[in-house]
This record gives C-alpha cells, sequence and structure tokens, in this order.
C-alpha cells in the first residue's frame, strides 16, 4: 500500500537542475494519482517572501553571517509551519526545493559559521520535521556556475555574485552531509543530460514512496 | 581607576520608564566625562530596521512564535555587530534599552517556546557579548500598562496588543531571570516617581563602573 504525507526535498549546487526535475517529477507523480505539492523558500508566504526580499537584497554587503542564517532558519518556519506541515497532514506528497541542507552547507561549512550551531537555530525552527529522502543533485561547482551564466533568463542575486571558492565550499559541504546523513540523503549524477535526471529521481522517489 | 568598555541594558515590563531613564543616566554620565553610546534594538541599522518592521507589522497575524524569536535574534545580531561590539571596542559605555533578557522573558516564557531553547538561538547570535550589568525595572504588568494607555502620543505596536494574560506571563519570566542570574540583574522600584528611579538606576550605574 502506498503511505502519502512524505517529504522530499531536492539539493544541490546552483545551476544543478533541481527546479526543472522537481516539476516534471511532481507531473510524473500526479499522473499517477498523488496528491502532490512542489514548493521552495519562501513559498508565497507573505512573511517569508518579506524576510528572503531581506536576504538576497543585492545591496545589503554589510549583512552578518549569523544575522542571514537566522533569516533563513526563520523564513524556514514561517514556510513550514504555514504550507509544508498542513500540506503533510493531509496526506500530500511535498516536494521542497532546497531545505535545511542548503543551510548547513552553505551557512554552516561555505560562511564557516559551524555545521552543528546551524543545525541548532534549525532544529528550533523545524522541530521533528526533518525530510523523508533528500535527494542531492551532484555537479561540480564550475559546471553549475557556467549552466548559470548561459542562462540568460535568471537574475543574479547576491548569493550567484559569490566567488567560485565560496561555491567549491559549499559542495564540500555537502559532501560531509552525505557522510553525515546517509540513510536520508540519496546522491544522482546531475551532470547528464536533464532527461536522463529526471528518470533517475523517478526511480528513487517512486520507489520511496513504495517503501513507506 | 574606572574601566571604559562597559556594557549595560535595561529591562522591564512595557510603561515601566526604561527609555526615560536611559537618556537621564546617559547624560549624567557623559557630565562625569565618559563615552556613552545610547542604543535600543534595531538602533537604526538598516537590516535590523527592515527585520523589526517585518515584526511589528500588525497585519502579520499569522506568524509564527518561533519566526518571531528567529527575527528578534537575526535583529540583534545585526544591531551588535554594526554597533554595540564597535563601541564597546572602542572603550564606550553602552546603554541598551532590551536585549537578550526580552526574548527570553517574551518569547521562551510568555509565548512557551521555551527558555533553554529562545537562550541556544540568542547564543549563537550574539556569542560572548552578555551585558556586564542589567537592570530590571520592577513594575506590575497592569501598572505599566496603565501608564501606556494614558501615553496617547506613543503609537501601538503588535506587542502592546497583547491580552494582559500574556503581560503577566511576561513579568513571571522576569522573575525567573532574575533568580537564574542573581550576579548579573538587579532590581529596580520602577512604580515610584521617574526622578527617585534615576537615582537609584544611577547609583547602580556609577557603582558599577568603579567596580569594573
Amino acid at each position: 500500500m502506498l503511505k502519502k504525507g512524505v517529504f522530499i526535498t531536492f539539493e544541490g549546487p546552483e545551476g544543478a537542475g533541481k527546479t526543472t526535475v522537481l516539476e516534471e517529477v511532481a507531473n510524473k507523480l500526479r499522473l499517477d494519482g498523488h496528491d502532490v505539492l512542489t514548493t521552495r523558500e519562501p513559498g508565497g508566504i507573505r512573511i517569508a517572501e518579506k524576510i528572503r526580499a531581506i536576504i538576497l537584497d543585492n545591496t545589503h554587503q554589510e549583512m552578518d553571517g549569523r544575522t542571514e542564517a537566522l533569516l533563513y532558519a526563520a523564513a524556514r518556519r514561517q514556510h513550514l509551519v504555514e504550507k509544508i506541515v498542513p500540506a503533510l497532514t493531509e496526506g500530500k506528497v511535498v516536494l521542497c526545493d532546497r531545505f535545511v541542507d542548503s543551510s548547513l552547507a552553505y551557512q554552516g561549512y561555505a560562511r564557516g559559521l559551524g555545521m552543528d550551531d546551524v543545525l541548532s537555530i534549525n532544529r528550533f525552527a523545524i522541530g521533528d520535521t526533518m525530510p523523508d529522502l533528500t535527494i542531492f543533485f551532484n555537479i561540480s561547482p564550475e559546471e553549475g556556475l557556467e549552466r548559470i551564466s548561459r542562462n540568460d533568463e535568471r537574475e543574479q542575486n547576491r548569493l550567484d555574485q559569490e566567488s567560485i571558492h565560496f561555491h567549491t565550499m559549499v559542495y564540500e559541504g555537502y559532501q560531509r552531509l552525505l557522510k553525515q546523513y546517509p540513510d536520508r540523503i540519496t546522491t544522482i549524477d546531475a551532470s547528464c543530460e536533464i532527461k536522463t535526471v529526471t528518470e533517475n529521481v523517478w526511480k528513487i522517489v517512486s520507489s520511496q514512496l513504495i517503501s513507506e
């Protein structure tokens, strides 16, 4: 029997194709009869949107790393309470583009705030609502950034403008998370064609839904 | 010899007279030759001001208590980094109207989030920069609110509109902090005339500066 109310997050460097694949997999799930919510922080939640606008404002160069981490945790909390938890309670499959692991890799590791400390403020934010499954889109930071720079339609924000060194550190942070949470996080090769990536993600997601 | 670079915070229920007394004491300190910074969160720090605007927006009735606590911690961090730490480094006496104890009493105790949990996110925000001295303005929540309602010039924000029950809980939260940090927090009777309160606070502050 298929169990509903499953929380799946998509993680990885910029330009890994997460957003595109997430929508394709959601469509497949819907064709299979699942009730699906696709979302990403701040997810149209007005308080979270306002917090996010402060984080991503290109003029806020004076923002301290810990301020940023606390703001991400605050936006995450409001998005979780207003959108994710109600959907899980209704038995939906929730596909979320980035979640707590992004904060651990970006702020905890790459900004050097400490993964344990960033986890502790995020635990305050999310309580026990950890993802049932996390898919890590494995692509080198160089290739990810190359894809972004080819995409003229995507407006670059404050994080896109960080140095290649920063994005390499983010990648290393994710590698640590893979070792720390081997049961929760599954890696897929995101360097191949998007169609292949989608198929591979679909296999993982559908087998997770059967096993739940 | 007087030691400079002292961090003093003023705490207490709404309407306790903290703001007025703080400015009077600052003036006395300046006459005595001290370099003084008076501040309160968000303290004119633009990122902190924007965060504060989200917290105090009367229309944000859907704001979760944990989101609120994380936003206060974020605003506190930026205010600390941009304003308090530089002033302490320059050897100033910093008088701050409300700081971490407000979050512990308001969010930790009165909102029921847990004082230990709220302390942990605030420790992430402030690190080791705890106040050298905290003065608690002791006034019953009823009397404090009565004073606010008599003051037509003070625009009521989202927190002023909370019930008397909430403000009673805040008061109880402060009582717990007094027991928990007896060395750091000194209580003064804030129910008497403002002139008397100022004199009593002045005695405590000046003896602290001599002992430092």
